[in-house]
């Protein structure tokens, strides 16, 4: 016996979604059976929708419904340094930081050699582009710090630096609010060796 | 900043959803506007489809596209036992089994104070009407080894006996392949008391 068949191609779509499984796909979709009319309807229409109406900025490479983004466009933001990251989320948790007020470039992945990712697979050559406009004088690279994540910040500084460009990357040590006993090998190191005087 | 409000309403539905956080439908979100269009669409209309075509089967409560439900119309069953669970879900879980050949009942839910779900608020009335009609013999509850479910058991054996209709209750013990070791003590005295000759 199986699933009767709407529930069954409910619990394949919820099965698509990463990190999903069947069994948490079946909850799911036992779920949305019970769930209220509208909100089944706004969901399905949501779906659709961020499809439709969400598009990469030319610019960026940030997820946007105009082209370019409104960061881009915004003229009161600082036009010389531009901020890299992984992916659009990493843009959101930078400014929910209320503290910066530069540009961004996404570069939508890392360099991978594992997964056959190379510099012409992510974003870099329009960030290449953006730097030939004399206006941008520092980049910080903020890619996470993953082996991946370093080894692109590496290959970015290589790139950069020689055009007379800045190159900073975020500073690794101690969380605020942790423990050193808690405090991994390598982030102690680099807490270590990025001491400041007080 | 905030997200694109078409992003920012997918991330509202995903969090509709049970144990999905607001990391977690962020994640999706972004993960969905990368997704072929195709299962996006697809998607949508699973969604759509299975509030609408799906209903719980007007004798046994279960799911169903057509009412009653093919298991309760299927005259090749055994129409004298009838085995009692709390939601659909678990007749799919029985029907895997291959070995049961009866009908069902679904209680969707189990008594529970502290939830305030008395009797009247899971489907009780409807399994007593099912067995005026004297062709049921065995009451077989499968509810899950819960206090509640262990509750629900006890309150229906009370209630059906006095008809003379026989009531059973699922084994408790040990799973099969699963060392003694690591067997709680409750359900290693359930597998001394009920153990049998060899």
């Amino acid at each position: 016996m199986q699933y009767p068949e709407p529930i069954a191609k409910l619990i394949e779509s919820y099965m698509k979604l990463p990190g999903i499984g069947s069994k948490t796909a079946t909850r799911l979709a036992f779920y949305t059976i019970d769930m209220q009319q509208d909100d089944v309807t706004d969901f399905a229409k949501a779906l659709i929708a961020a499809q439709r109406d969400l598009h990469y900025c030319s610019i960026c490479g940030n997820i946007t419904e105009e082209d370019p983004c409104l960061i881009c466009t915004d003229k009161s933001r600082d036009q010389s340094t531009v901020l890299v990251v992984e992916g659009p989320k990493d843009i959101m948790t930078m400014e929910r930081m209320h503290e910066y007020h530069g540009l961004y470039h996404v570069l939508h992945g890392v360099l991978s050699p594992i997964e056959g990712k190379g510099p012409e697979d992510i974003n870099i050559a329009s960030l290449l582009k953006r730097l030939q406009n004399d206006v941008i004088k520092e980049v910080i690279v903020a890619t996470n710090a993953t082996p991946e994540g370093e080894a692109t910040a590496t290959y970015l500084s290589r790139l950069i630096k020689p055009a007379g460009i800045k190159v900073t990357r975020l500073a690794h040590g101690l969380s605020v609010g942790s423990d050193i006993e808690y405090a991994d090998e390598m982030t102690l190191l680099k807490a270590v060796e990025g001491r400041q005087e007080m």
